[in-house]
């Protein structure tokens, strides 16, 4: 009985969802003025959060206080508090409610027009025929992610401004501020052009198994949060997944690196934020850098101490280890280094924890990248153009990177202004993905004004009308 | 033991594939020359054809026998044995090979930037940063088709083409025709850059089935056939699929609309191929013309005639059917309205049928088209360019077309050179889908040759670096 209930509840929310898409598609003129009734109701949510900062706050000390709770029992960790908590940090409610502003201040992704031609040509008594590929929403999202309570404000501006419909699930630790917040969004977008519809929240992981098989109103999953919760995600849901599960990072130095430039970038790739997905894991040298053959015969050694003084272990093949040792480090500092585990090479630590690997060259290193990689991002070390372009053009990773670090892979340091995520998926919108990832197109084709038959058959057999195909200039069409 | 044995043998398949794809993409230098080399593995196997050609006709006869065999008992359709003769049609095994050349001739998807930002400038101790999106080939695709064996080679000279692996599987009629080709194509492989596996065909429905899951190593499906098959496959696989199981197509025609041209383009969207997935299916009409009270009093009596005579069966809603008898039709055309069911709204009919219905206006038809339709190609008819603003803007149908027949949507006819098949997905490629539906893309990074560290953390913090992001000339960047 239940299971049904929740069954039912869920294909109720999904259908709502496809409703107040289709609606808001039929309601919204379009253009400038369907961005700019977009932009107004992205106001509307960021004054009504502003106003019902108080009730916000409650909910969310609620949140916390449970949460303590379970961290004193053990069974949380203190560092998802301090997620979960929205008004402690300086600037954190700010910056939330800004971003509302921001991403209604960005250029709009929809009715873009990228491919116009000219099928047919106008004669004595038919007009032309024309198409256009415009863009336009998907449809409807469902959006899954962990504790942050900002993050439903924050997807909630991006479905909102790329014309789509969203339900959003939050972590159930931040259910309190997630409720109380949801339901301000929902009572500022009723009084606004857009159904009140287009975002919904749901609040259970009962739901969530259920939504995962709406595949007939939900088009696209974008699951942000754990390996484990976006892999479980990928194999239940019924629709297309956007997102990542793995981001095991590769970093290869070539025999001709720079080392100034090796040194500073890996050990920005290791330790700017170890917990990132773009964090590099695991480092493959060439191996006439141990032999002392390189470029700089000393870019090894200098390379782990700068990542040993920065407390990161080293996790040594036998043949980076021995190098290391005639090198002759500071015993301490040696001290964090280990013998590699095979399994150590596909473990995304997210830690102060790189795998070391030695290879004979470029073609090896890219072998153990295609095996052990997640396409996720992937760089090269080298000062040689020809090993750049080998190594850029064979790894088919969402992100290939020369001489800089893998950190960098990131939507707004990408200059998208904000980011949906990070996908390693092959088809659609891969790497980071900004507003251009939640829309797609769709063909439209007119026939002139001059009228005339518009039939496909006049275009078969005797006295055939003929193809054109000619470019014409790119913009949204006006019939 | 089966079942295990068939399981290793898709994997090994897959696995071959995934080995070919990154060899190939380590083997070809890229740009043009790869392109080059791409061309001239096409004309081998084009080459290779023309020399099996007896071989080839003898297994083409064999399979047409087999099948002659369950005609006569009833099992198959003539239609099909006449899809699987490779030789019979005059020009029919030419026009295969010429497509081997003409795929071969299209300018090359790969390699194409589209996005190319500075991301920082240069300063006095470190280089510029700069960030190209350029197209990939997406991996490996698995396509599965029925019975027209030209279809191996059409499928593996666009995967070719694209930088692709592909596995084939042909209908089981087909097999002994596709056994031959098959074995020709990679023997004419082994004789060219490309590694022979690029291309690989299996032969059983459990191949199938297994090489579904096998997501680690196939990136995409593509299936073309029955709505059964896709819809099978669509639920099977673990993997994206990108296809269309129905094709479910409507025209409305709105009251202002132009009677020659929607007659003539509403019988080309009927009669011109009704079993083609663009064919109309389902006919909505504003009410104002069964009233009379339309642009033209007679458009839809000279509709119905039209489609009458053209022996198409109008499955007539009571308001259309009224409308008819009031304008007096000859009786033997009139023989061919009948009553509709509520179900032939949500047919494809594939046939000489089309379910009329009565709408109120335009916001109903918008309606019934999203209940009703398959987000493949929906038209509106009318001379007014609000209506047919509020009608493209409103659906999210792949291709929305005004004034011309439903059988325009096809990649030929758009001008791509060649088709894939067509999406109906809301992801990734979509309508009509060539070449470019077969590339991904993938973000280049790299730093300056003026060299300098280029860590993520350089932009934090007291005196940190700034963004720039600026527009850069978009091209292929050499490191």
């Amino acid at each position: 009985m239940a299971s049904t209930s929740t069954s039912s509840s869920a294909e109720n929310i999904a259908r709502r969802a496809k409703t107040a898409f289709q609606e808001a598609q039929k309601r919204l003129p379009g253009g400038k003025e369907a961005d700019a009734a977009r932009a107004r109701a992205l106001e509307k949510i960021r004054a009504a959060l502003e106003e019902a900062k108080d009730e916000i706050k409650q909910a969310n000390e609620k949140d916390m206080e449970a949460a303590n709770v379970l961290v004193q029992q053990g069974k949380l960790s203190t560092s998802l508090v301090s997620r979960l908590d929205l008004f402690s940090k300086p600037g954190k409610w700010a910056s939330m409610l800004q971003g509302v502003s921001e991403v209604a201040a960005l250029p709009t992704p929809l009715d873009v027009c990228t491919y116009a031609k000219r099928l047919a040509d106008s004669d004595a008594s038919r007009g032309a025929l024309d198409l256009y590929r415009v863009t336009c929403p998907i449809g409807v999202l469902l959006c899954i992610f962990e504790a942050r309570p900002e993050v439903i404000i924050n997807i909630a501006s991006l479905a909102i401004k790329s014309g789509n419909a969203a339900i959003l699930k939050g972590g159930k630790e931040s259910k309190m501020t997630a409720a109380v917040m949801s339901r301000v969004v929902a009572q500022a977008l009723a009084q606004t052009e857009l159904p009140a519809d287009v975002i919904q929240t749901v609040e259970t992981r009962e739901d969530v198994a259920d939504l995962l098989h709406q595949d007939r109103y939900i088009d696209l999953v974008i699951p942000r949060g754990s390996n484990e919760l976006v892999r479980s995600i990928q194999r239940e849901a019924r629709m297309p997944v956007m997102g990542h599960a793995d981001g095991l990072c590769l970093i290869y130095v070539h025999e001709d690196a720079d080392t100034t430039a090796a040194v500073g970038s890996i050990v920005d790739a290791k330790i700017d934020y170890t917990a990132a997905c773009n964090a590099v894991e695991t480092l493959l040298l060439n191996e006439k850098l141990v032999e002392g053959k390189g470029k700089d015969a000393q870019l090894w050694p200098k390379l782990a101490e700068a990542l040993l003084r920065k407390k990161v272990t080293l996790h040594c093949d036998q043949k980076s280890k021995a190098a290391l040792e005639a090198a002759g480090l500071d015993r301490e500092l040696a001290s964090s280094i280990v013998d590699v585990k095979e399994e150590d090479y596909d473990t995304e630590f997210l830690d102060l924890d790189l795998a070391v690997k030695v290879v004979p060259g470029i073609d090896e290193a890219i072998d153990h990248i295609n095996a052990h990689g997640s396409n996720h991002t992937d760089a090269i070390f080298t000062t040689s153009s020809s090993a750049s372009d080998r190594f850029t053009r064979s790894l088919s990773s969402a992100n290939v990177f020369v001489n800089c670090s893998t950190r960098f892979a990131d939507g707004f340091r990408y200059g998208f202004g904000t980011e949906v995520g990070i996908s390693t998926g092959r088809i659609h919108a891969r790497g980071p993905v900004g507003l251009e990832g939640l829309v797609t197109y769709k063909y439209l084709a007119k026939a002139g004004k001059e009228g005339g038959v518009q039939a496909a058959g006049a275009f078969n057999g005797d006295g055939a009308r003929e193809w054109s195909h000619r470019e014409l200039e790119k913009g949204y069409p006006i019939f």
